[in-house]
């Protein structure tokens, strides 16, 4: 997983099925955190602009946020509260 | 899934024969985006080449597009309509 | 997998339901080793902070670590005792 | 997926059994293409030296490929034919 | 899969239990290949150090090394004999 803050969304009216009903969040991956880039994540626990957030990916996010056979591979886990050694 | 742009496309007469019938557009990730150059996807929603898209990657595009048995790596699986923050 | 050293911990209330009981802990891959940033990992050995460790990634973090159906895709599985040619 | 040109082959008499019978050919991505340097893929297709090819890479290249039980994680899925975009 | 030269390995007493009697051996991408630094791969060959291998990635590495419940994310899979275009 990796730690990034929410910076935007985006919209799709034109999509995968399987993708009806979900938030689609722009994630920047926290300075020293992995990542070459912003991604695009689905809200799996209800996270805003601006919060720093957990983000998991690959099959771990389809499989682990009930998405099974969905296009998804990337998603919000978690919302940070607090941190030790993140700076 | 990362936000690109669809810039062109690719054909193969000789190919795996589960990849009978698709269409495969190349894209390059939207400034910012992840990803460390252009990758081909099959083009799961009707995209043409010039407009904004929503890309899959890994077993998410092959399982969330029923194609379960085919070597698919990348799908386009939505067109984007509207964005906050993408700049 | 990757040998990282755990510099610090994150702590998510709201977070995936399967989650719940997991430690994150962040990892800083070993100078030489692959990976371009830290990540933040389920602790599987009781590791702790300053301590180097062997990170699995992707589904084989989910699948290895009893946590087949959680959002996982990176887990402390070993705590490095001894290495020849780390530097 | 990527499109690479076959710069190369390797042989290993020494292997997993699961990889008897494959051609290991070595790829280049194509400029611009994502990827960080040259891989290994087995040829599902006749490809040779020279040819520009599409790979796909990850769990699609060994079950798309029917080789689910092999340690195989690219593979050479289609021979380029033509391309509007790859410049 | 890349080709990667054995540099060394690590010793971890403490580890997941699905890992107890592997060999985990340091490998470093040959030049030109893919990868941003160092692996750390199980041995399914009986590779030494200084010899140059075959390594999987991701799933293909615990599921076609039989070790399909384990945390394993890369497997030195063959013992590179010879090579064209290598260099």
């Amino acid at each position: 997983m990796i730690v990034g803050k929410v910076v935007g969304s985006v919209v799709a009216t034109r999509k995968n099925e399987n993708l009806t009903g979900n938030k689609f969040l722009i994630v920047e991956p926290y300075k020293n955190m992995a990542g070459n880039g912003r991604i695009v994540a689905i809200d799996n626990v209800g996270a805003g602009i601006g919060e720093n957030v957990l983000v998991a990916t690959g099959s771990a996010a389809r499989i682990g946020c009930n998405a099974k056979g969905s296009p998804i591979d990337a998603a919000i886990v978690g919302i940070i509260d607090d941190a030790i050694g993140l700076e």
